[in-house]
């Protein structure tokens, strides 16, 4: 079999989480991953695979099919999503959702003028859950949409945690409320906060002789983070944090709760829901089949950027159209 | 707005969900619903449309959009399917899974000739279903499906109770069994039996005298339909029939348990599901977006016989892609 050829650019949880996604797709193989580092000190599982530098990449532009972006959504992929799309397929989880159309216009620009396919945000949200909202606000057009998150670990808030002074160690999850789902699920349609969807819990290791109370008082009332939630917080030792709270699970849940009919109305329900042990490796699992897709549709001469919306899903797979028509239907 | 001119051909129960589902999408109008039976012997609700015999469909080719083809899997879509696809774009819930590959195919040479669209086996299963299925097997390689149906009415088990002598009214509901639905969810990945998913409850009106326990052997000794489930049959008066069980309510999930990672696995869950107080109606929900769907593709010059696995889901809505990137991606 003639393998789709991938590589990977950034090397942190999500191209770590790629490396290993490719081992489970038998079709794909990795060719190098690339680094701003000096590539010397990088080391990679995948002993077939390069290390190279950002700066040789265009060296690889007739051995690498698709280049999966794993750079962050702030600074990063803002420039790289735009540069490599001018030379390769691309993929990205880019998930500034204020920022989405215009990163992908710039995008589209790129991959117009290479002649290749760039698939931009995917992943799980933006991506999986995107699609369920758009195609269940579609079939159930008088209706509302619920987006709970969790129970997960939220990089974003276990950083603002960790930046509290006398804080070693913090890791903070985020939980829906059962009550709260639970009204949704109902189709009691309630107007509901994002503080009223969602508990913060909090794991914190201290330094020593640090004050917990003013540590436990500062995070409850740090504005935008955690002022607006029923927010715990819980002091425990190294051993336990290390123990039991170094993993990356999340998952979370979207429901379309509506109604159809005229004079008797009836109530339809459409939920969708993730429980990933490892976040990381799940999105990774995501940006792969979606790098099958964009190698496929660009190999049917397509070009520009697209979104979840825009590729049909039998490019996700690598059985033919004809087999999923006959086993998946 | 211009708006969608939609055709219905078959008045049953999708037929009638359709007329009442055109009303929740403003950019649709409902022209004509056709019928084999003398169209003067048919009352419908939507008093600007008209009623129509199938022989003269030919004559709203030039005002249909788009037929909605509502009438049977089992003898009329394969006749209707290819037909109707000779004059107009089409979508359809053809739902015999064995057959549709052949369907298809046949669907899709009327629709090549015509230079139309048509969308076959389009639902919930056949359709939002088999999206899932194959989207969460293409991004968890390593993982097993499950598929529970209900708690639902069975119209088929239904008609099957109904067939047995002594049986004056007869409804069958299918229900998921809470264990195993938790076994899988919990990543146990084990091997089920259709029966050991499902369990069949019927309740059961007699004709006057009729032999009770003769009735309950019957119908728990039928082969295929309810022989291999655990089935409970009770028996209920005339009036608590009509009061409790004469909805059409359906639902049920989709689960993908996979693993992904290399020394440490992580087990990742995918659970789609859906909760129907009114099966027809959400039916009827889903074919009237892919009907949108079907007169957009067309109109940008697409043709021939598509799936769910072929539709990029922006065309669902009558959202434009720039709209549905900003609010829901």
């Amino acid at each position: 079999m003639e393998k789709i050829r991938i590589g990977i650019v950034g090397y942190g949880n999500i191209g770590k989480g790629l490396e290993t996604a490719i081992q489970n797709n038998p079709d794909m193989e990795l060719v190098a991953v690339f680094t701003r580092r000096d590539p010397s000190t990088l080391k990679i599982k995948d002993k077939k695979a390069k290390v190279v530098h950002f700066c040789d990449a265009e060296k690889y532009k007739e051995t690498i099919d698709v280049m999966v972006l794993c750079t962050g959504s702030a600074k990063d992929l803002p420039v790289h999503g735009v540069e490599f799309a001018k030379m390769f397929n691309t993929v990205d989880s880019f998930d500034t959702h204020a920022k989405i159309p215009e990163y992908l216009k710039n995008v589209n620009e790129s991959a117009l003028s290479s002649g290749k396919v760039s698939i931009v945000s995917i992943g799980w949200d933006p991506g999986l859950f995107s699609m369920i909202r758009m195609i269940s606000n579609a079939v159930l057009p008088n209706g509302k949409d619920y987006t709970f998150w969790g129970k997960g670990v939220s990089q974003g808030h276990s950083d603002a945690i960790r930046r509290v002074e006398g804080v070693k160690k913090g890791i903070q999850y985020t939980i829906p409320i059962e009550s709260a789902v639970e009204r949704v699920r109902k189709g009691e349609n309630p107007d509901l906060t994002a503080g009223e969807k969602h508990i913060r819990e909090c794991f914190v290791v201290c330094h020593e002789g640090a004050d917990k109370n003013k540590i436990e008082a500062e995070i409850k009332n740090m504005p935008d983070y955690f002022a607006d939630y029923q927010t715990k917080v819980h002091f425990i030792d190294e051993e336990e944090f290390e123990k039991n709270h170094t993993k990356m699970p999340h998952g979370g849940l979207v429901i379309r709760s509506g109604v159809t009919g005229e004079e008797i109305l009836h109530n339809q329900t459409i939920e969708f829901s993730l429980k990933l042990e490892s976040n990381p490796e799940f999105t990774s699992s995501v940006l792969l089949a979606y790098a099958r897709a964009a190698y496929r549709m660009n190999k049917e001469g397509m070009k520009g950027a697209k979104t979840i919306f825009d590729v049909p899903i039998f490019y996700l797979s690598p059985k033919s159209r004809d087999e999923l028509i006959k086993e998946l239907l």
